[in-house]
This record gives C-alpha cells, structure tokens and sequence, in this order.
C-alpha cells in the first residue's frame, strides 16, 4: 500500500466516523425536540461543529432523517446476519423480534415513530420507510414459509398479525416510560406458533364501514 | 323562553357551529401538512376566517390539537353509548374495535399517529393522550372482565395485547393507503376469544437486554 492509498483510506474512515457523529448528534435532537423543531444550528451545537460542515456531509435536514432511517435499516440487516451465522432460524426469527421490537430502546421508538408520522406526508421518506417495510416483509414471510409445520400456515396473513402487533410494541414503548411489552410479546410468539402449526384462524372479520 | 335567553341560546350553538368549523379545517391541515408546518395563517385560509377570529375560539396552534383530540375522545365516548343502546356487550366491544381501530379512516389515523409523535415530547398533549388511554383501558378491562368466560382469564394482559395490535393497525393505516386491515382483526379478534376462554398464554416470552 502506497502512502497516498493509505491516507485516502484514513480519510475514509475518518469521514465516515463524522458522518456517524453527525448522525448521533442528529438522533438526540430529533428525539428531544421532533424534526420540525430541530434546526441545523442545534444539530451543529449537538456535534460540536458548524452548519457548513454539517451540510459538507448531508445536504440538508431531511437528508439526515433518510440517514438515521438507513442507518436503523443496516443495523437491522447486521442483527439477521449476526444471528443467521449462530442459531436455527426460529432463534434467528425469535432474536430479530425481541431485539428490533420487544426490547427496542425509547429513544428508537420515538424515532420510528416520528419517522410513520413524516411518512404519511413526505414522499422520500415515505419511499425509504416502505422499502425498508418490503425487506422486512420479504425476510419474515421467507422465514415464516421455511418454518411452517403445516400446509394451512398462511405466511402473509400470519406476517399481517404479527406486523401490527410489532408497530404497536413501539407505539408503547415510545409512549410510556414504564411500558412492559411482556403481555403483549407473549401473544405475539403465540401467534406465531398457532400460525406456523396452521391453527391461524381465517380473516373473517367483517369490516364495518369506515368510520370518521 | 325571554327573547334574550333565545339568542343566548343561539349564539352558543353558533359558538360551537363555528368551533366544530375550525377543528375540521384545522384536521384537514394537519392531516395534509403536518402540526409543525401548518400555520395559524393556514387554518385561517382553510377556515375562511381571520386568524385573529381562530384565536378567540382557540388561543394557539396546541389548544387546537387538543380540542382535536379531546373531539376524537367524545366520539369515541358517543359511539360506545351508541352501541351500547343497542346490543350485547361483545357486540359493543367488536363495535368499538371495528369503528375505533380496524375501519378507521387514513385521516384519523394519520391524526392519531401524529398525536403520539406529539406526546413524546409535549407534556399538555402526552397528559391528554394518557388520560384518553387510562379511559379506554378501564373500559376494555371492565367489560372484559364481565365477559370472561374462565377464572383463567387475565383481563390486564389480555388488553395490553389487544392495545399493541389495535395500535398497529392505526399505523397500518396511516401508512398503507390500500391497506387490508382484515388479516390483523381476525387475529384480534381470535386473542379475544381465547383470552375470554382463559386460553391467553403467560406472559414467559424471554425479553432480550434493551437494544439500541
């Protein structure tokens, strides 16, 4: 390696480490006052550097919000792999729901749930949030299809229950302070015993009208 | 009835007429544009009045999610008197879940997702949230219990899973526009079932340490 490779790689691992810093300073702010509330000055006091050099790294707010949604969605992806490489894939599945939902940290699930809130009316992060959405899907409903003990499993319904009873984990989470998800996180592995084992029952609900 | 008690009488009807206007235009804005970046000028276009007319009926932009919010709960307490008039009380409970959770409307719930965004870090709507919920989960717990069929029957653990699943389903469908909520209510509608039954697993699900 020549000298100049060397310090361009140095480089590289530097400007990588201020974009993680920029992104923890980003996280912090966002959790305490919401996007809206934020401004790059406060992010630039957060990390300690001015808002030009922020913007050297993300051209603007709404840049960091992609890179903290990016960034939760490669650490999801380390997690499966981290798990993939040690346990059956029941664990794996079990492991990835626990760490990414039951035990998810406050200060997460007041981001994601700032992140559901922007993308109900902000096309970008609408678009990221629901190419992160089909990935988790695609890895579930794999999953799912791969541990199913019978042939009545239904893994997109049985992915649809568990979805919802997911986001509510963090609606809580986010929520109250002392939210214990056990209760909840029981059903959730219940439900995915009953449906791999095909004893899901049929969506059969009638819907009424909808309501104001 | 003196002539000048009628027109009192009128004018608080128009009052009110003229509040329920302000909190529809003031939901459209929302919904479209999100608290943050909507403006007392916004909901006086929307309204067609003067920003200084909103603010005799509302002193600023947090009264106004607050009424909103306060409007959804007296709604919400309508329906239940509604519904309750009429059948049993499962029935009214599987009515209150279908209108409340499963057929909401996207505007309603991408209100209610952003009420939660709010709560988070607003202490005057975290505490109005908070008391709507506590009233929502007495009524869930108390005609749970009276509709248990089992000793087995927890009613506290039974809704913290029905709430996580009815939350979900809001954010479904804040999120999805062709959203289905049929998959998640049948499964909702099955834990009720075996939770009335005393068929409820225990909570036992190991929760892994907090991740980030």
């Amino acid at each position: 390696m020549t000298a100049a490779t060397g310090s361009a790689i140095e480089a590289r691992s530097g400007q990588s480490a201020r974009r993680e810093h920029i992104l923890d300073a980003a996280e912090a702010c966002f959790v305490r006052n919401g996007f809206h509330r934020t401004t790059m000055q406060d992010l630039a006091r957060a990390a300690g550097m001015t808002a030009g050099n922020i913007y050297h790294y993300f051209e603007s707010k709404e840049a960091l919000v992609l890179g903290l949604a990016e960034r939760e969605r490669e650490r999801g992806a380390a997690l499966v792999g981290q798990l993939a490489s040690g346990g059956d894939r029941r664990a794996v599945l079990m492991g990835i729901i626990n760490q990414y939902f039951v035990a998810v940290s406050r200060e997460t699930a007041v981001l994601r749930v700032d992140l559901w809130s922007e993308a109900t009316r902000n096309q970008a992060i609408a678009a990221m949030t629901e190419r992160f959405d089909e990935e988790g899907r695609g890895f579930f409903i794999d999953t799912i299809a791969a541990l199913a003990t019978s042939p009545d499993c239904d893994p997109a319904s049985l992915y649809e229950a568990l979805d919802a009873l997911m986001r509510g984990l963090v609606v809580n989470r986010a929520l109250r302070p002392n939210y214990d998800p056990a209760p909840a996180a029981a059903q959730l592995e219940a439900l995915l015993d009953a449906g791999l084992a095909g004893r899901l029952p049929a969506p059969s609900v009638p819907v009424l009208e909808t309501a104001r």
